[in-house]
């Protein structure tokens, strides 16, 4: 679907899985949390119970890894029926604390889409990770000189959106979105008058798994990144 | 030390200890880790272990719950020498996990300083704790109303200030921050030209205490926080 872009002066970048990997480091300390907990349990019902974990903490920690830290910790512990043992949760411990420090990878296109925008519009960082985890990817990135500062929101439904266009005072149709998750980058973006662009990622977390709804206006799905060249 | 108050537009506060009590339920759950873990070491020990591993922590977690509920998980396996049982390991989790949940203690004063500066200014929450954390506590104070919206920082340095102030565009004269730490809240300002008004709370964290410095102008030190009244 086509959308109007003639109105655009600030556009929001999500950043995990937009501007840089992310989903798939979570699914492999997934899969190296199940196969330390393999005597426990089946590979698939770690899997499932932590991500139960994870979502019944979500409203506790909220999003990033010293939350799916803490999920994982209380996940052994009930999985295993207390049974894990103390070095194995160390172990855990690492796992989460070289998610952490792992470099950044920076998706495919992007230095090229953000060289060209630049000047012309003003570019936000907009992710609801951990603060201090997404200014320290933003740094080893190399990317800051492109954005005017990093914006990190609790959560990314309607309400977030439209609190933080009012406190930055731009006005929803000045504003694009563009990222991976229809659910959290572009649906809440459409539903308050802004515009959305979707670039999906090849892994996309459980919990950020939407329909794509019919017949609704005001955002469009490219192929790769730099197809957004071809409207701004 | 009197400053001048005459070009002040906006005001920064610090969130905790500076509107509702915080440190207080740190020394709590310390003292709670410290019996847990009694058997193992002595009580002056384990508080000195768990601040080392908080500090050696900080770069990677930041601050916060989360964080201090990590370091806690791997100070108990450490001083333990990975003898600590799981189920105190659970204990552990729930201590974070009342901090948390934890009713917000609205400080003194706070309402009748809020109330009379509203309108006059704009008033900003200034914090370095966790995003959700520290949004879900104005939501429970019922002080959302006074303010125009929440920063959450990485850290409280001189350079995060002028970011903030930078991406705000406002100018650091028209700039006063109100907060319990001389080192987060006040000597930074000072230091980038901006005001600052310290309201001490009778607990700091070893980490944020500092030495008043002598002969420093731009800061005024009151002992309670309805005395900014007398200026603003």
């Amino acid at each position: 679907m086509e959308i109007n872009f003639d109105e655009i002066q600030v556009i929001g970048f999500d950043a995990d899985d937009t501007l840089w990997v992310n989903e798939t480091y979570f699914r492999d300390a997934e899969e190296a949390f199940a196969d330390l907990l393999e005597k426990y349990e089946t590979k698939n019902k770690i899997d499932q119970e932590l991500f139960k974990m994870e979502i019944k903490n979500l409203e506790l920690y909220g999003y990033g890894i010293k939350g799916f830290m803490l999920s994982m910790i209380e996940a052994a512990l009930e999985l295993s029926n207390n049974q894990v043992s103390q070095s194995t949760l160390s172990e855990i411990l690492n796992l989460g604390k070289n998610m952490i420090s792992h470099p950044v990878e920076i998706l495919e296109g992007v230095v090229e889409v953000l060289e060209r925008l630049k000047g012309k519009y003003r570019l936000i960082v907009l992710t609801k990770g951990d603060l201090l985890d997404q200014e320290r990817k933003l740094e080893r990135s190399n990317l800051s000189e492109y954005f005017h500062h990093v914006e990190v929101l609790s959560d990314k439904k309607e309400k977030n959106y439209q609190d933080l266009l009012d406190h930055l005072e731009i006005n929803v149709k000045n504003f694009l979105m563009i990222g991976n998750s229809l659910k959290s980058d572009v649906l809440p973006l459409v539903n308050i008058g802004a515009k959305a662009v979707h670039v999906p990622f090849h892994t996309t977390w459980q919990h950020e798994e939407v329909a794509e709804p019919e017949g609704k206006s005001g955002y469009m799905t490219v192929a790769k990144l730099t197809d957004v060249l071809n409207y701004l």
